[in-house]
């Protein structure tokens, strides 16, 4: 875990949390009824939002994160400073391996936040996350 | 295949296919090369554009129809009228099977519009596309 | 759908929606408690079968016919005649359109087969249930 | 890391990497030219082998560890000891963030064991690999 190092940092990692909890509002969640939301922050500042859309087969079903990903990268995007994931019903609730991986293609330089069972703020790298990665470097060129 | 009934409906669908083309410029597709483009329109005329966004293990790859989905989604859209799909790289190219059944989530009832090899456009409900669908429907209350 | 054109291919396909019958019984399925088998044939007449598998992120949830297919290809199968289906609480239960797809890529001159409502047998060609297929044939060489 | 503790555990261990050398001869993978094959230990000794299997349409394309754990869940088994993954163009290959989550669908405990570029075995657990996990015991009862 990393330390909260400016207060900066702080501030704005509350406002992207803020910012997720928002974003489950819009969960499509009828069968899991586990709304998830995320607010991914780019480089220069901008922020996309994403929830959970579920679908009735299971396979196809998308999480917040990837959500988030998704739009940020369609307007253009490429480079992310952090992503900030909200489970309305568990506390503590990090990424699942599938965005862990989807994550990882733009980068793992990444700061992932939820909130803790204490209130607090939690942080981890996406390379914490997802060690020995599997990514673009991985394949031959 | 459907008949154009109506001049609107013409221009409409034309624009809708306008907006696909300019949505698979920000294609991530470094692996297929292969960039795609879709835009998907809301019942209130609102239009929703994404691009297929590629994942290096292949699998966790996000066509563009779903991306526009997601979009629309999780901004609070649940019903909706027409997609559009632009394979730069190919004429008449229709959504693939995982693309039409998350579209099927939110009704087949939904025209979908390709380029034809011939430079007009093709359309096809997804309920012609999904035969048989499995959707949710399917599962038991 | 297709007439069953001899009492040979009616006697298989029956066995073979059996087989399907019995993988439902290896169902991993505790969160849609939706248990589905499917038996998939081989050319040379090998059976190989599948039961859906599912995972708590819901996305990698593995169907039935899938799980089936890459058993099968895994082991160095490529070609295939016929696969049954069967949803143990839906009647005349499709595959999904994820499985459409997968299934395509190894021929659309695929016969997929259900119990019908009325207990018969209800056939229809992977074609037509993937009309204007995407598949191996729509990459650029 | 571990250690690997008795001669016998090693021995076991390269039998496995042994196991899904030979099962990635049988991947299908036209798209990334990458194969990949996987080796699952179940806990009553029996091995279940995989390879990747690649789809035209990116997404859907399944993993060689997945493939061997499907073919194992399908056949009743629920609880393994290791995996073993050899992808044959790069050493130290580690499985995707995808694989992790399926694979923890039945449990952190399992050893993951790669070819390190020395030639010897590289063991981490899947804890290791997919720390902070969601998982079974994320969702409410």
């Amino acid at each position: 875990m990393q330390e909260l190092t400016t207060k900066d940092k702080q501030e704005t990692y509350k406002k992207l949390l803020e910012a997720a909890v928002k974003a489950a509002e819009q969960s499509y969640s009828p069968y899991s009824k586990f709304p998830v939301g995320a607010a991914l922050l780019a480089k220069d500042g901008r922020i996309f939002t994403g929830c959970n859309i579920e679908c009735s087969t299971w396979d196809g079903t998308t999480c917040a994160e990837r959500t988030a990903l998704v739009k940020a990268v369609s307007e253009g995007y490429r480079e992310f400073v952090a992503v900030a994931v909200v489970c309305k019903k568990l506390k503590d609730c990090w990424p699942c391996g599938i965005c862990r991986q989807f994550l990882a293609e733009f980068g793992l330089n990444l700061d992932v936040i939820v909130e803790g069972t204490d209130g607090t703020l939690s942080i981890m790298t996406l390379s914490e996350l997802l060690p020995q990665a599997f990514g673009p470097h991985s394949l031959p060129r």
